[in-house]
Formats: structure tokens, C-alpha cells, sequence
């Protein structure tokens, strides 16, 4: 199953030529989850041939304009297309409020059931969970309410060794076995013991978007281990100071971030305006965390389980 | 005097890839009046490098998306980059309400004067006059309350011409002269004939921006012998029936609006995104206006006095 992030813009607040607002689209399996959608995101997803039929959700995580302006857009081109599937859109308080007075001087009766879950984003909640993955948010620190997605993947069964397994099982007690249990008899001795005849199941992975937020160490429970950290790195650290004031991140605070979390792999995001060349954030967060990039309109990183 | 029309956007509601929403950047003089701004327009903005502190007057036609959704960015943008120039923006009820709550959630106090001037768009009404323009509103017929947008050049003083005038003129019976009086003596007795010491003034420009509507020969009076009209082509005529359902136009249509009030240039826009080739709503048009282009992004239109 594809577990695929793609960036779709990484630019902080002011536009810069050539780059985009923040918007990425993470593919789990066959669907798309967008992850905010500043503006022009609708074009960024044409750009680069991304069905919007496929997104079963959308998570907002805060309501400053390059991390939303792109939705209103976006929601009506999926009702002008005619799309009947219901859309979930997470986001915070005032978001619904928002689209529902654009929709009302538009005239706009969607084609599709739209529906609203509204964040909590001082508290980390489960706000999704399907067959497949949870979605839980992550507290950010920054001027409005602001949060953060965290994205796993559930436990995965355990591969059945089918040449070592007795011809007795039935099908119950073969997805025990699938589930990490072991095969007892009615007095509760071990007839087939799990790890005989099971392999380790695949990794459950993982996904944190770090949105925007004043350097926080008290996240990293949150992030603890995961596979794939989206941070943001507003600014070099010798900007720290303002970093803090404008409750923004540098690029050396996200690997200080990534270190200690000792995820697999950090991304650099919500670059400022300011760094026509990104190469110095990039080099500062691999001083700290060697497993960096840079999160690039266009760039795709595969986790692989 | 730059009397200059550069076309930002000119597609219908879905878009489509390379093409843009609705805007487009009329220079008078030194002054920007953005027309109408879909989402995406400031990144054409810096597309094609057209500084939007300049801009002096937003004009917004209607409050669907495809006309508005760039303008909480833009905004934003100029509030970000520090503008102190109060901007006027004129649009219809109901989007002061939206761009207030918006700000409101993202904590967005302007960094410059933003005054909203509510239209009726039931009436030609004039809306805005300095030195040199009107603007006047041209009522549509869509199916959300919208206008359109006259844009005139006051007249023009006429030429004098010294080696004719005597030398016994005072300066206010100069000024006079500029503004097409004769000049008499006490007992109302013609001293200096106007047409004698002046040319004829230089021709007051006008460019008359029809946004969405059905086809609406009642527009008529308003926009005899304009100098450039833009007119929405959605449809080409085979779609006439669909055209009038949606409240939009054909090129045919608008070509016949342009023939009956004898405007000088006629351009075509807001084209369906069922025209990969707009050519055939070109010709359409040609058939019954011999002076007509498409409206594509990036083109300019400038109109000489």
C-alpha cells in the first residue's frame, strides 16, 4: 500500500515567484488526504495530474491565509465537477462559519455532503480513524489556534508461515494467529505457539505535519519515533530570536526537534520569503539531524513499511 | 497618458491548467484599478511584475468565487509587505461581511485603510472620479447580484496654439480658452474665436468591462462608441440556450452588443473550459464584429488617444 507524501507548496505567508502557499497531499492506499491548501492549491493539484475526486479528507490546521485560501476555491471546483462523494474537512472553530457565508452570497448549494469536524487544537485527539490508519492532532503554539496531523498506520497482521502451520486450525484460529496469539487447548496449554509459525508484521508508519509553531519540545511525545516529521523552518537560527517573537521555527529547532523525537526523517517547510536559496537551512538542520530535506513544490518521499 | 488594459485571468468558474480566474490590471496614468481578482491573481501579479502597491481601486463584479477567491490573499499580501496607502474596494453587498470574518480568525488587524464602498448593482451609478476617470457601475443579469465597471477620461483641455494667441490673454482667460470658451470683451463682443488659437482636445478614452450576464441589449446605451469592451464570451453560439440558462453569453452575442453599440475593440473572455481552442468563439465573433480579440492572459490592450 502507498504511504506517499507529495508537497505541494511550502512558502510561508508572503508569495515568492515560482513558489506556492502551504498544501500537501499525503496518498494512503488509494486515497488522498490534503493537508491545508493555501492558496492556488486547486492548480497545484492539476500541475501535477492529482485527481481532487480521490481526497477523502482535508485538515486545516490554522486559519491564516496560506494555509486556507486555496479551499473555497477548491470546494467549488469539486462542486462544479459534480462530485457526490462526502468530503470530510477538519479544521478550526471559524473555519465552517467562513465557507458557509462565501457559499451563501454565491449562491453555492454543494453538490456533495460536506462535512465539518471542528478541532480541538490545544489537545492531541483522535479525529479520524478508518480500516487502515488513525489521524490524531498535535498542539502547535503559534498566534491563532494552530495544530498539527499525526497520521499511523494501525498494527499490521503477521504473515502465516504457511508451511509450518498444523492442518488443524480453522479459520478463527488462524487470524488469532495473524493477531499475535497463540493456539491453546481447552485447558489452556500451548498447541501452536505464535512465533513458530508467524512472521513480524510490517511496519505500522507514520506521518506528523508539524504546522506553524514556536519551537515546542514538550511534542515530542508526539513525535516520538515516526517515520516521516514535516517541520516547519521559517527561519536560520540566527534568527531565532524573531523565530520566537513571530512564533515561527528555525531550521536548526525542526532537527533539534527531529533528534530528539528520533524520527527517520525530517522535511523542512513554511520557508520565508527572505531565503531566495534554501541550501542554508538545509545545512544548518543537517549539522543537528542527518536523515534532512527540504520540502520542495513537486518533491514526493515514499515511506516505505 | 497610459490608457493600458493587461488581462490577468480570463476562464469561467472551472479552471482549467494555464488558465487563470477572472482579473485583469487597468492602467490610467501611473494608477492600477485591479478588476476583479480570482484565485491566484497575485501570483500573476508578480507574474508579470506589476508592483501591487500601485494599485489603487479594487473593483469586484460579483461574489462568485471565480471573481473574488485571490482577493483575502492579496490582501493579506499587501497588509504583510506593509502598505500604508489606504485602498478603496468596491464590491457587492455581503463581501465586507466576508473579508471581516476572515481577518477576524486570522487575527489580521491591516497595516493600511481598507475602504469598502458597498454597489448597487441594479443602477449605473457613478463610484468613483479623481482628476482624470469616472468609474460608473453597468448592472448585469446573473444569477448573484453583479456589475460591471465604465471606465471614462474626463475631458481633455484643448491645445492652444501660441504662435496664434494675442498677447493681451490673461492667465485665467487661458484657462478658458483650454476649456472651449471664447473670450469677450465687456459688451459680450467676441475678442479671440477659440476655434482660432486651439486645437481640437485629445480624445477622452473609455473602456467598459461587461462581467456575467445573460445577453443584454438594454446595456446598450451605456456602452455606445466605448473605445474597448470587454464582454463575456462563456459559450460559443451553438450553446445559446445553455448560455441564457446559466446567465452567460456567447461570442456571437457579444459581437452583436459590440456591432449595435459601435465600440472600437471588442474583446472575448471567460470562456468555458470546454474551449481547449478558443478560436472558434474568435471567429464567431468576427463574423459580425470585424474588430475583436480573445482575452488571453498576459495580453495587453492599449488604447490611444
Amino acid at each position: 500500500m502507498d504511504f506517499e507524501l507529495r508537497i505541494l507548496g511550502s512558502s510561508s505567508a508572503t508569495p515568492s515567484a515560482n513558489r506556492h502557499h502551504t498544501a500537501q497531499i499525503l496518498t494512503i492506499g488509494n486515497q488522498y488526504h490534503l493537508i491545508d491548501c493555501g492558496e492556488g492549491t486547486q492548480m497545484q493539484l492539476m500541475q501535477y495530474k492529482i485527481k481532487h475526486q480521490r481526497i477523502c479528507n482535508i485538515y486545516i490546521s490554522h486559519l491564516h491565509g496560506d494555509h486556507y485560501f486555496g479551499l473555497p476555491g477548491l470546494l467549488s471546483t469539486m462542486h462544479l465537477q459534480g462530485r457526490q462523494t462526502p468530503l470530510h474537512l477538519f479544521g478550526p472553530p471559524g473555519l465552517s462559519d467562513i465557507l458557509s457565508l462565501q457559499f451563501k452570497y454565491s449562491g453555492t448549494n454543494l453538490s456533495y455532503k460536506l462535512v465539518f469536524h471542528e478541532l480541538d487544537t490545544t489537545v492531541c485527539k483522535r479525529i479520524f480513524e478508518d480500516k487502515q490508519i488513525t489521524v490524531h492532532t498535535i498542539p502547535m503554539e503559534h498566534r491563532v489556534p494552530c495544530c498539527g496531523f499525526l497520521f499511523r498506520e494501525k498494527p499490521k497482521p503477521r504473515p502465516l508461515i504457511k508451511e509450518k502451520l498444523p492442518a488443524f486450525l480453522t479459520p478463527p484460529q488462524l487470524v488469532r494467529l495473524k493477531w499475535g496469539e497463540d493456539i491453546r487447548d481447552e485447558e489452556g496449554n500451548i498447541l501452536v505457539r505464535n512465533g513458530d509459525v508467524t512472521l513480524e508484521p510490517k511496519r505500522s508508519r507514520s506521518y506528523a505535519y508539524c504546522a506553524d509553531s514556536r519551537y515546542k519540545p514538550d511534542l515530542l511525545p508526539y513525535l516520538r519515533n515516526v517515520d516521516l516529521l514535516y517541520h516547519e523552518a521559517t527561519f536560520a537560527d540566527d534568527m531565532r530570536e524573531r523565530a520566537s517573537y513571530t512564533f515561527h521555527s528555525t531550521a536548526r529547532q525542526a532537527a533539534e526537534m527531529a533528534a530528539a523525537a528520533q524520527v527517520r526523517h525530517l522535511l523542512l517547510g513554511h520557508f520565508s520569503v527572505r531565503y531566495k536559496d534554501l541550501t542554508p537551512l538545509l545545512l544548518e538542520a543537517l549539522e543537528v539531524f542527518p536523515k534532512a530535506d527540504l520540502a520542495i513544490e513537486g518533491s514526493v518521499f515514499c515511506v516505505r513499511d
